[in-house]
């Protein structure tokens, strides 16, 4: 018995009647039961039960995060965001996921976790560009593990990744400031070891000088995406404000520009009054601010799905890199990028 | 070699030795290094790691899921806030999570997890006082499987739970709407399949009557924990209102109380103005509304690392049910109740 007459009795390809069977990639539930229909009718699907289960070692999805001590993680926008579309695909294509803290003392060994078969495929959150993490990455892949980067690229590394066009989203709310009449534009930015900093950074300075402006060094303030970092940079942009050397701030979460509106109320400065300012997640807490605060958008739900869908493919193909097509989403070597909005509210 | 002479040397309990090798348990930093200092001069450590990983088979905590269509079930403050205070301990304490999602089409099988070693011991959040979710329970208890239940109670079993007062909760909410002056108080509650909902239920009716007041049946409204529930009865509260048959809300989470809030603003009606409401979670969005929305605090971080570490403990004991006492913690039979409190904010 083949895969060949399964595929020819429920009417699809061989490949469908693989990736059924494997419980990998997005599929309509109609084909998946047809092809099952027909597997069991054959009598093939014991034998290919069998086979997916010695193919799938554990069921698991690794999905490494950073230990941050105190910091309520999932309570941050953006992973929940992100874990909320991973395990949306992961509940829909038969995994679970398994959650992994890197220890902050030791360097990350990440082909262990294929080897003592934790994993079968990993996903990994807030990765940062230091030497120890290129070398961990650089080990899995030679050992042709599946993984996948979700907002973290580096850049001559062929990792798959899938990002969001931070680049435009940044020079979208720099735009934006602009056209409101702001021309001193102080940019409160996460740490620069994030690619995602680095792609801020970029999007703010070219719509700056796009527009014939050349940012001063004091208009560029640095944060660690906290609350309380945006909050602790208050006085700093209040002295800004006052000597009419800062009229509006982007930053580079909605996070720390919270913080920062915050600690500005404090100081009898209101935003979308006496300073404009645009954050970046779009965030719950962006739409219950007064004022609200407008924000980029960032499509982090569908970053994780398309990551948990990616690397899962990359699964089935036997860990062999590939770089396929999606249909709408634009693509730069083996990194997904995914289109970011302005949402317009009255902080500008 | 012996455990004895590794407690001698590190002058410490035999039982301590065997909880820091295990890594099981709360522990002090300073302990763990005196123990794994003693054990590697004598000689001890290597047999005992090999003890460890024999005992540890899959080094997971399983935390149990409900699956809801749609829903970005880690973005929602209760769940987040959990599985932080779970991921923080599962950390300290060297177990990975594993993440399962029910399935809504299939009875659960919970002690199948157990049997096919994808967890040591599990954590179910969002479970229902439904009988099958009974059977399954019932099940890992007798196979000796060690599990937490986190924010339900089944109050006839012995199931190791963490819990919180909400009795107690309730009761504070509504005594500080009477307290204010408010006596027409509607009760906007979650599904009562959940033992928290049962709970609130009996707090504010206990408040009420203790007040002389007999609640009306049309102050009793139902959502399921959603915005959008409490957004689309707001038509009904203002009517209420406008009839002068309800003067205030108290609402079983903070969610629907945003969402009740925002409907009634577009209905022309303030939350402290033109009726009070009470919310509950003291989430992140409670502190961003305008006016900021009093609400009744849930330790939920902690509720979630004390299920970790109690049911950690379990399997150290080698899955024997036990409810040892822990200090400044409330406990009734194998449920530990933790404290609640009100934060007072405008809209009451």
């Amino acid at each position: 018995m083949t895969r060949k007459e399964v595929a020819k009795l429920a009417g699809v390809s061989e490949a469908t009647v693989s990736r059924v069977l494997n419980n990998v990639g997005p599929m309509r539930e109609e084909t998946r039961v047809r092809v099952m229909k027909a597997a069991a009718e054959l009598g093939y699907e014991p034998n290919a039960l069998a086979q997916q289960f010695a193919r799938r070692r554990s069921g698991n999805i690794g999905v490494i995060l950073p230990f941050v001590p105190k910091v309520h993680l999932f309570s941050t926008y953006y992973f929940s965001e992100i874990l909320s579309g991973i395990g949306e695909a992961a509940q829909r294509l038969g995994y679970d996921l398994l959650l992994i803290f890197r220890d902050p003392e030791q360097s990350p060994d990440y082909a262990k976790l294929f080897r003592t078969q934790k994993v079968d495929a990993c996903i990994l959150l807030g990765s940062r560009d230091v030497p120890e993490e290129r070398t961990a990455l650089a080990e899995m892949k030679r050992e042709g593990h599946p993984f996948c980067l979700v907002n973290q690229r580096f850049p001559e590394e062929s990792f798959l990744s899938v990002d969001a066009n931070h680049v435009a989203g940044s020079r979208m709310a720099t735009r934006h400031l602009l056209d409101r009449g702001y021309t001193r534009i102080a940019f409160l930015n996460g740490p620069l070891h994030y690619s995602n900093s680095r792609d801020r950074l970029e999007g703010y300075a070219a719509e700056l000088a796009a527009a014939g402006i050349r940012h001063a060094d004091d208009w560029l303030l640095e944060g660690n995406y906290s609350r309380k970092s945006g909050y602790e940079l208050a006085e700093r942009v209040a002295e800004g404000i006052a000597s009419r050397s800062v009229d509006a701030v982007f930053a580079a979460n909605d996070r720390m520009a919270i913080g920062l509106m915050q600690g500005l109320k404090e100081l009898g400065l209101e935003a979308g009054r006496d300073y404009a300012i645009v954050g970046y997640d779009d965030s719950d807490g962006s739409r219950l601010t007064s004022p609200g605060l407008t924000s980029v958008a960032v499509p982090f739900y569908e970053m994780g799905t398309m990551a948990a869908e990616r690397v899962l493919e990359e699964l089935a193909d036997g860990g062999v890199r590939k770089a396929a097509e999606v249909e709408g989403i634009a693509r730069d070597g083996h990194t997904y990028i995914l289109p970011v909005s302005l949402k317009v509210r009255e902080s500008s």
